[in-house]
């Protein structure tokens, strides 16, 4: 089951007067942890935007927070392929610190909307493709 | 069981080129109904920050997206208390637009930590009488 | 010279490790302003966009900070219009605390601009006729 | 005269409904760039911030936008020192596509505070030294 990984340091304004990472841009690190897999997939979100006939907005995001991150902290995130439905997928992230520490799991599911309707429809095959070699083996 | 209610506007800069919003910035509107919360209730989170001996980070976020939030629009945050632990409590959030149509989910969990030892303890008394207030019934 | 005015609370995710808020913010705040100085004058940024031929981009801002900003304080914009040329405009800000202290003042901007071929052209009428209102005097 | 270069990618999020960065953005990354210039001259910012007598809150900041930022969109940032005062220091920043298009340029003026009273006072000597390095030589 591969897994990709993206590694980024926790910014100064990230953080708060409590000296930690505010919540809400962990969800954010991962949310750029899914734009490099897109692009290292060949697929950058800023082509696919705009330009294909199937958007595909957030549906549900969830995060787990273990350990504080702090300003100037090397932070990789593992990024994987939790399930892909017929009109949905969901990625799964775990982000660990330089030691190898666990600082979170976070989770999104992303939906297939067609553009014109704004209604669910079946994935973009491209993007399918994309998934599956991350995916899980099947049970 | 006594909910609290926080309206705000959707900014421009929320946005995003698919023309609505990014999804971490509904935790953030969550957070600022918490903010707004906790200053209704006589305890700003800025006076608490620093200078109480427990410390309240979050340990868990979670959010369900039904429609998507448009720049200009007014949203209302009605914010009620899920459940008072012994060391943690955890707040639920439902977000509707300005025709009263069911726009989003979310929960926060927070932790009574230690400021000095960094471990979970029991939460700041204040802080609980506070949350009873909203609390729902025993069952 | 007609002056409007936007009023706002420093938010607690605004501030960084040092206790005061990021400095960009500050700028955010001013554009905020903005967006209830156009919503206020019938035309609301978010209809702007995207719908007319003319956008209006920013070409410059500036920010001379005077005194720290804190989370939880309450803060007064009062927005002037600076100059009002063929193809752009200057807006101006002076940011107040709460017993009329003087925080920051801050400038921007806006050039018209065809969406189609990315020039710069005359500025809308109907954003004159606004921008008129609040005008200074003519030398 | 020595120049410091922090290259960057243009992220999704930070880009609004008129498909280009937020102005404030462009802000965010030169301060970004400071925080790489600071760390790579050996005193990251976040071991500074609460540890020296001295803080180096922003006095000023400016910046003007020549083309559009686009998501996706790699940029490079080379920042030099403008002017080192008794009190204060003046970076400056230029920002380049990927094709060495000029996308715009910014300044931000730092200033030395001391702690305890708030006042200005003498640059820290090591920050001194660090900026001597980039700096202009003399006129």
């Amino acid at each position: 089951m591969a897994v990709f990984e993206h590694r980024f340091r926790v910014r100064f304004q990230h953080t708060d007067p409590a000296g930690i990472v505010f919540f809400a841009n962990i969800l954010v690190y991962c949310h750029e942890a899914y734009e490099e897999f897109l692009r290292a997939s060949g697929m950058p979100l800023e082509e696919f935007i705009g330009k294909r006939e199937h958007s595909l907005p957030l549906g549900h995001a969830e995060a787990t927070f273990k350990r504080p991150f702090r300003a100037g902290q090397l932070v990789t995130i593992k990024l994987s392929v939790g399930r892909i439905g017929e009109r949905s997928f969901r990625l799964e992230y775990d982000l660990f610190g330089e030691e190898g520490e666990h600082l979170a799991t976070a989770a999104t599911v992303h939906v297939s909307v067609d553009r014109a309707t704004g209604r669910s429809i079946g994935l973009d095959q491209k993007v399918r493709a994309i998934l599956e070699k991350y995916a899980p083996p099947p049970a």
